[in-house]
């Protein structure tokens, strides 16, 4: 903002100042000059200052202070922006309710894919469409980890420990590689593209960190990659929508998505398929994304929260075991006669017809184990549910299998 | 506008209605029913019909009735909202002024990239950045003709003519093939990029008809892709703007932009390196654009034309001799004794300096003939001009050499 302040308000139509600031630590040094800005012991009576034109929330988390001071914010007819995923995908259908009683715009662009415009894309570019389906890879952390492995055949554990040395993951990655930060932005996304926020509990997430390097081998042999993909679109009877690893053809722009970028996917009715690639995190992208926010308002922009006059109620996702799709399984058995034809019949009783096999006789580790992946035709997910389950229970499997959908991309 | 036209409202706060139409031929069936709308004969006449709110320019061409009707709206103090890119390329800074005279918003979303929101990305989305640069692939004829070429090998004129029979070129194809309509994109881009227009005649424009088999061979040869990719970015003298044939590596995300689908990269110093792909054409991804922009004119919206408040004057591109780079050339050569020595005491005269060159016996011609491809290290494009000028003049080299920047992507 200060190294670019001339620009930004010849953007804007007017400076922007920033005129107080709250923090936990008054002392550290945090290489910018913070004299002459009024300091907040307590973030949340930044909400009642007099001069405070627009609060922005850079605190995090969907509960406590942040959402106090969101909260407050708004109820006192201020303007907030925020990066705050989880409070907007948790908290978004209170705040949108309290932003149109008290004519307070909300504003979250940083929320979702860092300075990638994503929501500005969704909201405004698109307004005019019907969007069929919105996604794609949204968590930079773990869409390193995958090309890592994929690169260097290592292990998740091996290149996450890398990822926070390289400061690619935080001390604490459970919110990224879980899924859980990348399925925040989904739900804003989804709230976004259809017009309703999602019951955020209701939508299926699942992480990598079960994702071995035999999957991404076979991926590879199979044609695919393996990213973590987020999906939601309209179906019959209501909303698809989850966050999990995914097989990808190798062909599709999205399986290029390599590295800490991240990548929005869409599909409108008229506008047909488009995908935005670049940095999802890191201080200057999430300070672009920030800036367009204040800039809007300074224009004047007054949208509302979900981009639509009257949003429809919070929506429950559809069940999983009502998706259907292609789907790849990894059993790891004894290498003994019989084994093939025992999940063979398994797949028969439950209705789901097989595409492809690899195996690979070199695969055989000392303890006469070897890894099996399969490919099915379209089914749906229940039968896979229960397909996996009986599987797992044969004495000659070995560990978990897993079981990863496959998408077009 | 009719199909969508409740989900419309909802975004746009209040119903969009057509009152009224100018069309060349009144009797044309259409595929809707265009009763009761008011028919002007004289498209210009809508500028001053009272019940028009938004004029809707989609006639086409810089000059004539799509100018006259643009600025009379405008003077009128009427907002307009147009496709019309040569129309903002060439006349942009004028219609600015009277835009900003008259306080009448014009808004040209659908004139770049079709459904993709380039516009609203460059002008909103990273409105608090400082763009390093902008660009991208932005003929979506041009890109299929490359693309099918290196896919079947055949030259530029056979894949033209199929291009035109498949609707993918029209039936004059100049403008695109030409480079001019990609180019016309490109200038609104770097206006809204740099807050000042180009002075357009200044702007290098080249075509894809001289690319031949042999080049998308050399290239693909050399871990490249041939696309007609344009440019504009700051450089210490003014603004480098082109539009022209380059070599890309086959891994940048550019590079796997194929078919008809358009893609705007850019790069702006918080936010780095985005790019985003999507149709560029049709009726459908023309329409969504057209609506985002009247969406916003709808929720009151009202930006200047590039952005900012004080648009700085139309500036001239720096002159093509001063761009520095990596270039490929192409020479046939009569396939005999002393001709490499030739041309390589004539690049080292130039001071150019060789980074590698590809030559293949079995290219050889009936007629003794056979390609030859060098590519350069860094140098200035004078000297290239002056290289190729040299080369072409040699006795032993047949044809005009082929000359191509290499980019990043």
């Amino acid at each position: 903002m200060r190294e670019n302040s001339a620009r930004i308000a010849d953007r804007a139509g007017r400076p922007i100042e920033v005129v107080a600031v709250a923090a936990r630590d008054r002392s550290r040094d945090r290489g910018i000059d913070l004299s002459g800005l009024r300091w907040h012991d307590d973030a949340v009576t930044l909400a009642a200052d007099p001069d405070v034109d627009v609060v922005v929330e850079l605190i995090g988390g969907s509960e406590g202070t942040a959402r106090q001071l969101v909260t407050n914010t708004l109820r006192n007819g201020k303007a907030v922006v925020t990066a705050n995923k989880a409070l907007i995908a948790l908290h978004g259908a209170e705040l949108s309710a309290l932003s149109s009683a008290h004519e307070a715009p909300l504003l979250f662009e940083a929320a979702v894919a860092g300075g990638v415009p994503a929501i500005k894309l969704v909201r405004e570019g698109l307004a005019g469409d019907r969007l069929l389906r919105v996604g794609g890879i949204l968590n930079g952390t773990c869409n390193y980890i995958l090309t890592e492995m994929r690169n260097t055949g290592r292990a998740f554990s091996d290149v996450l420990s890398e990822a926070k040395a390289l400061g690619y993951a935080e001390a604490d990655p459970t919110t990224d590689i879980d899924g859980w930060d990348a399925a925040h932005k989904l739900a804003i996304l989804a709230a976004l593209s259809f017009g309703r926020p999602l019951a955020f509990d209701s939508l299926h997430v699942e992480g990598i960190s079960r994702i071995s390097p035999a999957d991404l081998h076979f991926a590879q042999e199979l044609g695919y990659r393996i990213k973590l993909l987020g999906l939601a679109r309209e179906v019959q009877d209501g909303i698809e929508a989850w966050m999990r690893p995914c097989l990808v053809p190798i062909a599709s722009p999205i399986a290029n998505v390599e590295g800490v970028f991240n990548a929005l996917s869409y599909e409108g009715a008229f506008a047909g398929s488009q995908m935005i690639e670049g940095r999802g995190a890191g201080a200057g992208p999430t300070a672009i994304a920030v800036m367009a926010d204040l800039i809007d308002l300074a224009r004047g922009s007054r949208l509302p929260v979900w981009g639509v006059s009257t949003p429809a109620n919070r929506v429950e996702c559809v069940p999983r075991g009502t998706l259907t799709g292609e789907y790849y399984l990894r059993v790891t058995v004894q290498d003994q006669p019989g084994v093939i034809a025992d999940i063979a019949i398994i797949l028969r009783d439950c209705g789901v017809s097989l595409r492809g096999m690899v195996q690979h006789a070199n695969d055989k580790t000392p303890n006469g184990t070897v890894p099996l992946a399969l490919v099915t035709h379209q089914t749906d997910e229940h039968a896979m549910l229960v397909t996996i389950q009986r599987i797992a229970a044969l004495d000659s499997v070995v560990n978990e299998p897993m079981m990863l959908r496959i998408e077009a991309g």
